[in-house]
């Protein structure tokens, strides 16, 4: 590429600055600081080392650029812009922050073609960036020949302070040591400034030293205010280093150029105003009036066009020629990237029926995991470290590490939240990897800020849960979820599955994997239950539908999910020999159910039949929706304790009995 | 004290290996590995140094211990029973884990005397601890003087690996470094097990170095199997650096003395079983049966009560001697200790009429901060990094930090979760402290972890959670909460309130404060309301109430909640003056109405009234409870979007105008 002049160089950069300064002007609203401290190792990124194709933004091998510190996504969007990206116009950016605009608050990837991954929750975007990076190994590892690189790019984050506190980066960046993921390089804006001031209120730790400590080569630039060629010399020098990732500490001034904010928290997440502005312009030099770019930046700029162009070119070709030489597993690889399961893959999901002996959801979970992969090598994900408790283990498969990355189980370590933000990363990349990841249910709580990301950009992760009530025993209310369920329902574009038998799993396994395009939770029991008579795996599709039903019209509806379907099914037993008229509707999904038409709604939850009672357990928060004014619920309405699952279970009343005596008791 | 012979020491180790065998193969059920390895860094912190009373667990200047690693917790039991405190006999070591005990499958604060903190979600202890640590420095430095040293005591922790790979330790560890908080010594079991097998599987950082770079003193002992001496020496040496946190590395074996499975993972979390506690008690020398411990071992481990009983004595002259010399700081310590607020405290909280400007909520609850703060002297909080837009602070109020103890605003970075389990050691502390912490309330996801334990284990603290709704505006969808505030309704024992004006705020305030046994959530807002005619202080109490209403009986009900109030008060009136009768019921906190006696809900929500309708800006998840199968709801059903927060709201249908028109087709 032609080198450009230092003057051009600066003008380059401040092209970046005052779309900032300007965007954020307009939209009275915003966060300037971050790009006017940030363009200058923006542009020594995407102008002289990142890989990518502005008119094809979802080329495969495509370098991955994470803004992890998403609040300064004005910078993301002049690269975009400024790069020749056609998601984000001159316009588009006097739209910043306004309703429908592609140019958010935040970064969203769902708005705006180019933005790779949402970011704004500090620290996920460096943690999914480890996503994107192991993705990457995994898929070189996979489908790369000696004479053939197809899958070969790098991951590149700009993460700043606020992302270094979160313990999120934490525990990815300390994975991602652990794996050597050579390919991920962060640049770290140190400009010692967030929302109460300066760091030093909060926040001395030495950053370097402690990446050292993950495994991880560091380098530091001094002057990142102006100096391309520095940041540029780094980011070739970590390239070069292929055994681990790569941290550049690059240190700046927050609102460079601003002779009266910059340095300060005040320009943080406040525009500048117009004077400011204009005593900006003119410490910097800059000679245009607002969302006014000179000629010669765009032109620049836009070399990227045609250098993107040509790589997608060239990598086109190798991909041709890895056609002809590996024709199956190109064959795998365009399936993939298509976004598209083989087809029939369903079939090979078990089903049960009462004569089989009943096991935990867990271990039906276990059996759908092992029967898939086979079936699906795009299936990778592990557990944050409860791999025999969780079942989440594929036999014979081994796990991913350096080295062996081709391996698709994961050892994510001690660490929920990054696991979760690794599984989106995994999902980010676009690649047609299917996502999973184990924990304890309860322990949704460690990483529920990346499990609402899954849901916000759609992405087919799923979570395996298991432990999912009281039942879990002995370990007592630390590990017993009781609020954690509704506490999942409430999300929106989240599929929570509670299934209450093996083919209800399978049933969940079925949705979940086919639902690319939203997450899913499968809560799942440490202990076992029988399987029932009428389930069937195409039944969990339609969310709730009916397991039992009475001759004519039940007076009394009983609607049970997980372990506690059965409890319904023996007390609806004995209800009926006393006589009464009771249907059981199992709900494996209440989202899915209420995605049914009015109609089948009507069928399954007879408007005029009110007398209804929902066991579950947990809170019944959440439940009224079903049960209303006139129903009942046995459920938890307090946390658990520590005794052996099934005195946990009695006590708190999950009893044939009990379930039988509320019903008589509402029945009148 | 009398140092114990070689053999005597090994004898009162090898007391706590097994009572944790024995504990846990009659339970069939618990984690025997690590109090195996544990027990002589237990032993040596507890024999030799630990300062504490085993027959007053609740000696105010005890030192604080805390199991970070709380699966481990058949060591802390057999700590607690063979040091005398009466919450733990032998019988009680025989009931682990089973409905009713005293020895849970985790340790809880709530049902053992003796047990500091609630632990078992790893990494959270530590971060109590770093609270802990926060409380007496800051009470050090609030109460003693030159010559007197009322308050002076450590915080010692034990945490594991998991501990250590979860984010929140990597966020408190960071903040206790920068703190300076030279009386936390944290003994780190470095066992290289956790259960998914070596941690060489996920975990190869360098832990010291990392604990370097957050500016902690570090050691490491070798041989922690047996090297008693070697750690006491670390300890004392930790003790003597006062100018930083201290962190020893400890090498262990997990499981140690079981020929056939230490050093595995099957030793972490499942009994021995009783051939291999056969052929550990031949490994280990120990001759007595199970349950059994030597008189020798008691007579020694149990000097601990009367140096606990010399040692409080001499506390008691030094308090009695403060009494007589700082009078008033001795009533003020001696209140706090008994966990009483001030009389009539609640004088000082602000009222409004409709005639104030209508502020932000988030704007009330500064000024009740500010108007509480000269009065309750206990009162200590900040924010996680947004004190400007949580409006958190304290006018004139400075920053805790290295030396300026005293003050009471803390920054604790850009750390939520951290945050939520340090204002939770400032509750566990048991000194009077009311700790509170703000964030945005989407950011309640990065929190929710701890923010269980707060409710678990009944700590009052107030979270103060600034912009609540879609009105956050062009910050855009991962800043704007919609299922948040029904995910944390749905937690056990936590108060969630989203006041409606000026005086709901100050009720919110009045009822938190108070309740010092239970967490309070203040969902407050980013823009502005009205006051409100009818609202009032004490209405709060009741958390719901009608707030309008017609003459006679009301064919309509309208419930809001927070900056939606207005607009039910507003359709109210439409359709008052379209001849509908209507009441507006407000609803600030919907777990204290469901406290309210039944009459009162009858009242306020007459069951033969169905045509209800709630209107609040954020999920309707939980709300059927009182809108049922016939009511309606003016909610968010989807993610937000980045815009004006006015512009937020009008195009998701909060208006006067939808109201209106929802009940109108409502009523039919």
């Amino acid at each position: 590429m032609a080198a450009a002049s230092a003057s051009l160089n600066t003008l380059c950069v401040n092209s970046i600055r005052f779309l900032a300064v300007d965007g954020v002007n307009k939209s009275k609203s915003g966060h300037p600081g971050l790009p006017m401290g940030c363009a200058p190792m923006a542009y020594a990124l995407w102008d002289r080392v990142l890989s990518h194709n502005p008119k094809n933004p979802k080329w495969f091998n495509r370098d991955r650029f994470v803004l992890s510190a998403g609040h300064g996504c004005m910078l993301l969007y002049a690269l975009l812009h400024l790069s020749g990206y056609d998601s984000v116009t001159i316009e588009d950016i006097k739209q910043f922050r306004q309703w429908g605009s592609r140019t958010p608050g935040h970064p969203e990837t769902f708005e705006t073609a180019g933005v790779e991954v949402t970011t704004g929750p500090l620290g996920a975007g460096i943690a999914n960036a480890v996503g994107l990076a192991i993705a990457e190994a995994h898929l070189a590892a996979k489908f790369n020949r000696p004479d053939c690189n197809l899958v070969d790019h790098y991951t590149y984050v700009i993460m700043g302070d606020g992302c270094n506190q979160e313990g999120i980066s934490s525990e990815a960046c300390s994975l991602a040591g652990h794996l050597k993921l050579g390919k991920l390089i962060a640049l770290y804006d140190d400009n010692h400034i967030t929302i109460d001031g300066n760091t030093e209120v909060s926040f001395t730790e030495d950053v370097m030293k402690r990446y050292e400590a993950y495994g991880w080569h560091v380098q530091h630039v001094a002057d990142g205010n102006t100096d391309v060629d520095g940041i540029q010399k780094a980011i070739e020098a970590a390239k070069a280093v292929t055994d681990r990732p790569s941290l550049i500490k690059v240190t700046t001034t927050i609102g460079y150029g601003s002779p009266n904010k910059s340095n300060t928290a005040g320009v943080h997440g406040a525009p500048l105003g117009e004077e400011e502005a204009n005593l900006t312009r003119e410490a910097l030099g800059w000679e245009y009036g607002p969302f006014e770019i000179p000629q010669e930046s765009y032109d620049h700029w836009r070399q990227a066009i045609d250098r993107g162009a040509a790589a997608e070119e060239a990598w086109n070709a190798t991909l041709a020629s890895y056609r002809n030489n590996y024709a199956t597993e190109a064959a795998l690889f365009e399936r993939m990237l298509r976004g598209e399961l083989p087809e029939g893959w369903e079939a090979c999901l078990p089903t049960f029926s009462p004569e089989d002996k009943g096991l935990a959801t867990r271990q039906y979970s276990q059996n759908c995991l092992n029967a898939i992969a086979p079936h699906l090598p795009e299936l990778i994900g592990g557990s944050a470290d409860l791999t025999h408790s969780n079942l989440t283990d594929i036999k014979g498969e081994k796990s991913f590490q350096k080295g062996a990355e081709a391996n698709r189980y994961l050892h994510f370590g001690v660490r929920e939240h990054a696991m979760a933000a690794i599984l989106n990363g995994l999902a980010y990349h676009g690649s047609g990897l299917v996502p999973y990841g184990g924990t304890f249910l309860v322990f949704a709580d460690y990483m529920r800020g990346s499990m609402r990301l899954s849901a916000l950009s759609e992405l087919g992760v799923i979570y395996v849960l298991t432990h999912d009530s009281i039942g879990v025993g002995e370990d007592g209310p630390t590990h017993q979820p009781v609020e954690t369920i509704p506490s999942l329902r409430a999300i929106p574009n989240m599929l929570v599955f509670r299934p209450g038998d093996g083919n209800e799993t399978s049933g969940a396994y079925k949705v979940a994997i086919n639902n690319r395009h939203r997450p899913s939770v499968l809560a799942l029991s440490r202990q076992a239950m029988a399987n029932q008579a009428n389930s069937a795996i195409d039944k969990v599709a339609l969310g709730g539908y009916i397991l039992e039903d009475c001759s004519g019209s039940p007076e009394l509806i009983l609607i049970g999910t997980g372990t506690e379907l059965d409890l319904c099914v023996q007390a609806a037993k004995q209800l009926t020999a006393d006589g009464r008229k009771v249907r059981v509707v199992s709900m494996p999904c209440v989202e899915l159910f209420l995605e049914q038409s009015a109609a089948y709604q009507e069928e399954v939850l007879p408007n005029a039949i009110r007398k209804r009672i929902v066991v579950e357990a947990a809170e019944s928060f959440g439940w009224h929706k079903f049960i209303g004014l006139d129903g009942d619920s046995v459920t938890m309405n307090r946390f658990g304790a520590s005794a052996p699952g099934g005195t946990c279970m009695k006590e708190f009343g999950f009893t044939v009995e009990n379930v039988v005596a509320k019903s008589k008791a509402l029945l009148g």
